[in-house]
């Protein structure tokens, strides 16, 4: 028998994060400041983030200890199975074979979390009584509304309003998790007034989100924002997906993968998954391809700018050295909203920069007929996120067999598309566009 | 550290179903014919059910063989871990020790696809070609679609109405999964056109659509009827959550729960869990309290008759001696979609009458404010069926606080509520009606 599903005990579950700083072929170019255009200091930094996630951002040390009581809310749900894609290989007739990494199990429904409750636990311990955030769609917004929940932490979600007045749901989970959302622009902050002066009828974006959650913190007793990828230390806490993963294929009988997979917006389930593995190719002792799935609505990577630019519209943020589509690039309204980011996280785009990753770009009609396969035989209805990972992933083992190569493939199915089903009724019913940047 | 999340591996899954027929009190009376009156024999039901599921529903044996080809599927997502849920007991203040047994992990986000899987499969074995069923909300329907899907049969969904236009997302999750999806009352069976005569504008009720199932699958060569609850073979197909659990407690270091709590509608994931340990209770060998949780709105256990009574409004179904509010019951429009029926498994019924199993109804603004406190201390936002499990565990852990007693209390938690935060919605922001029936 097949062991498909591969599961771990508790008591095997990594108890470390990797960071992958140290071992970069090239340091990464500092963050800087947003009007002197001079490196950052980490206490520049302090209105914003607690001094433990600073510290965090630019650690040197290879593996930094989960704190017991992030562990025990990971154990709510971590391990996450990996899952041998049998029924997709036998319909794909591929000598491949197929491994993804589920987080869609979280109570969130996706991989967010495993940086949302981090987040709150450094924040808690650091003082703080309240995180502010923005969130499009809402996958970040509800991963950090529980995370604030389980840790005693007010929350404060500015949720971009066209996804406010459109996708409810996302909405209700927040307030579930006793979470306060707003609709983003809102007359809480200046950036909001501005915009809605200007445009009253604005349907916001994540920018300006961005703007009105950063200038909230700042302007509130003990309060700090919270960002949901892009940053070291959001991609460092997501390692514990490819470190469980790492642990998961050896037990399966598996040396090693031959090919990573991931979706990328900000990168940080990509990376998640895929630094555990990348620490022994940048060792030089071991060799595979990692593959960064963007929409080609949105593709940083393939078509954006590696250089120095601003994480949100009004130029709040430091100056991140990243790939990059413009800070004031609006991505089309394609339905993988959390792939709808202008920039690239700093660690990506430098692995990406020096060709320890490549990078395949897809439209989303071919991305959804992916989706759908997928759930006709592994049954899991997948995020249209995650759905670009299945369809880089199937795109490879089509390749396999046309070439009769048995190569291990794994990828991380980072949610489920449970709230995402108005999507597949488009796709289903009317049929997608497809629509470039 | 107490192992908070109990998994089984995959070579630990029960092989087996446990068939509790042969261990009741007394033997179950027969179904009757809807016509005469008189016993059913089992070639009245060929023309609904496939052999092999007649068998089953009569069969004598006490353990049935898990088929090779069914197992494989529920190694997609099964063994379903059992969490012990430790975050609840600390808000609760209780020394209980509170388990819950998690099906919200399959595909389709509840328990229903152990049984339609099985039925899915026998149905293929004795040559079945399509497989006709009906769903309220949608919940069974995306079940035996997902099943019907992974084993080559047409699934046809009749939808009650009301739901098919107000809940567009479980009918996606269908046609996701390839079935065809029609609004019931409609215009493809006879039993349909008679209430559009009547009423054009019929919003449809469960005992219409199954009236509408059943006509097409007795006049479509090759097709056959599917019912998601209430029947002995598909509680049988739901005692792996039981079995599992048996063995899964044992892990934990507990020799038998002292409470077994369900939700019970129809009474399929209730028995599911309940049945492999009432084994022990029926042979006098251990004994448990054993609580079927209802609405207030539709309590058949609590307030319905133990008398003969058909299983649709058009009396097409064999009369089955059950709890029943009588097949004419409309039960109030609560959330629980699932809970909203007349009648109950004849085998709870017996055990019910027998004494071997309590009822417990709550209203459901009680059973909301009860899995909202779920959420934000166990994070998983659960669906309103299996809220009111977790609700009568909730009075149950208060009480062993008050007394200051170490029980074991076990409940199934039968899905998530992803699909369901329009309620949760209704009850944050407007408060939920409490309805008697």
């Amino acid at each position: 028998m097949i062991e498909n599903h591969i599961t771990l005990k508790k008591s095997e579950m990594p108890t470390v994060w990797y960071n992958i700083l140290p071992d970069l072929p090239r340091p990464l170019d500092p963050p800087l400041h947003p009007l002197t255009k001079q490196p950052v200091a980490p206490q520049d930094l302090e209105p914003i983030f607690p001094p433990s996630l600073i510290a965090q951002e630019v650690s040197s040390e290879n593996f930094i200890d989960i704190p017991g009581e992030v562990l025990d809310i990971y154990r709510l749900w971590r391990p996450t199975p990996l899952i041998r894609a049998l029924r997709l290989e036998k319909a794909l007739r591929t000598p491949a074979r197929i491994y993804y990494k589920y987080e869609g199990v979280s109570p969130a429904g996706s991989h967010k979390p495993n940086t949302a409750v981090a987040q709150a636990y450094y924040n808690k311990k650091d003082g703080t009584k309240r995180l502010t955030t923005e969130t499009g769609a809402g996958q970040w917004g509800s991963a950090l509304a529980m995370a604030c929940q389980f840790f005693g932490i007010e929350c404060t979600v500015y949720m971009v309003k066209v996804s406010y007045e459109q996708k409810p749901y996302r909405k209700v989970l927040m307030q579930t998790w006793g979470a306060s959302v707003f609709p983003s622009p809102s007359e809480r902050t200046k950036a909001g007034r501005d915009i809605l002066a200007k445009d009253p009828n604005s349907l916001g974006s994540l920018g300006i989100a961005i703007s009105e959650a950063i200038e909230d913190a700042v302007n509130t007793p003990n309060s700090k924002y919270s960002l949901g990828s892009v940053l070291n230390h959001v991609l460092l806490h997501q390692t514990i997906i490819g470190e469980e993963a790492r642990l998961q294929l050896e037990k399966a009988g598996e040396s090693f993968p031959d090919i990573v997979i991931g979706c990328v917006g900000g990168g940080s389930n990509f990376g998640g998954i895929l630094f555990p593995f990348m620490r022994d190719k940048l060792k030089g002792t071991r060799d595979f391809r990692a593959i960064a799935v963007e929409p080609v609505a949105c593709s940083s990577l393939l078509k954006g700018k590696y250089d120095y630019d601003y994480g949100d519209v009004a130029k709040n943020t430091p100056l991140l050295k990243m790939h990059t589509l413009g800070h004031d690039f609006i991505p089309p309204a394609i339905h993988a909203g959390g792939l709808r980011y202008h920039g690239m996280a700093p660690i990506i785009s430098l692995l990406y920069d020096t060709g320890y990753i490549e990078a395949q770009a897809y439209h989303q009609s071919e991305v959804f007929e992916a989706a759908l396969l997928f759930a006709r035989t592994e049954g899991i209805v997948v995020a249209p996120e995650s759905a670009h990972a299945v369809k880089a992933c199937i795109e490879e083992a089509k390749k396999c067999a046309e070439k009769g190569e048995e190569k291990v493939i794994l990828f991380n199915l980072s949610g489920h598309g449970f709230l995402d089903l108005g999507a597949y009724d488009k796709f289903l019913n009317e049929g997608l566009p497809d629509v470039s940047e």
